[in-house]
């Protein structure tokens, strides 16, 4: 590798650029991740079996629609701010120093919304297994990771646009 | 699942106990770890892809001997303290915020050490892919996963007692 491509040794993880894509779903729930903003912290050292985001969540953004993977191990940490998790089981609060992990193949959806005037930073991981999928409960949509790609669909099987 | 073995929605990271093996090396590897607290974030979860541990070292104390993984991606996200991370690169000073991921297969060998008079916190994420390999380039030392436990071996293949 030339020096130009080598990864650093470590990063103020806060330096990292964002994500230029907000969000890869399809519209209409690509603007629902509005006030969201991922900065892929694995990915500056070329990790490849799981990624890990540092994740800002502004007053009133939630951190992805609320979903279930079938392969996808997820985790949170959180670093600042008040979000509430919401599961299966309901509204969970969360503060600082907090942590929860969504077993991949539960059935059991989970995201987190930032419902105070302050901003929720997070770090989130998970891992890369081949062949998950995303379930979401709440919305008309089903994902199918396909090439290191989302595909997705209506949950009748039509493609969105 | 009855309720006593479900997984708890979220739990205070600080609230874990801490693993109670504090080292799986053989001695006289193992006594080297002695300050070094790990609690088990992910496995609290139930989460089988990747584990991700809050460990916090002691002055003095030390994340690990220096190695590296054939298979295992790592990540350290710094939560206190000043560390220095070892690499072949040299020293890198650490701070809080501060983060390094360590990709498998590049042979460069790393750890974590805590030359300060204060505790240094930490986050580390490692996934779980079979057939995974330790190298330890300054300890006569060779790891291989086998059956979710460590086989530890001297360099010339005799096994640690």
């Amino acid at each position: 590798m030339t020096p130009s491509t080598s990864p650093p040794v470590a990063v103020l993880a806060a330096d990292v650029p964002p994500r230029t894509t907000p969000s890869n779903y399809p519209e209409p729930f690509a603007s629902r991740m509005r006030g969201r903003e991922k900065r892929a912290l694995g990915n500056v050292f070329g990790l490849a079996n799981f990624g890990v985001n540092l994740t800002t969540l502004a007053p009133g953004a939630v951190s992805s629609l609320r979903h279930a993977h079938t392969k996808q191990d997820e985790f949170v940490y959180i670093l600042a701010g008040h979000p509430v998790l919401v599961t299966d089981a309901g509204e969970t609060p969360l503060a600082p120093g907090m942590c929860a992990g969504f077993r991949a193949g539960t059935g059991d959806a989970h995201h987190l919304t930032n419902p105070t005037d302050q901003p929720v930073t997070y770090l989130e991981v998970g891992d890369r297994t081949p062949g998950d999928v995303g379930s979401y409960p709440d919305d008309d949509l089903v994902a199918a990771m396909e090439g290191g790609r989302w595909r997705f669909q209506h949950k009748d099987g039509a493609p969105y646009a």
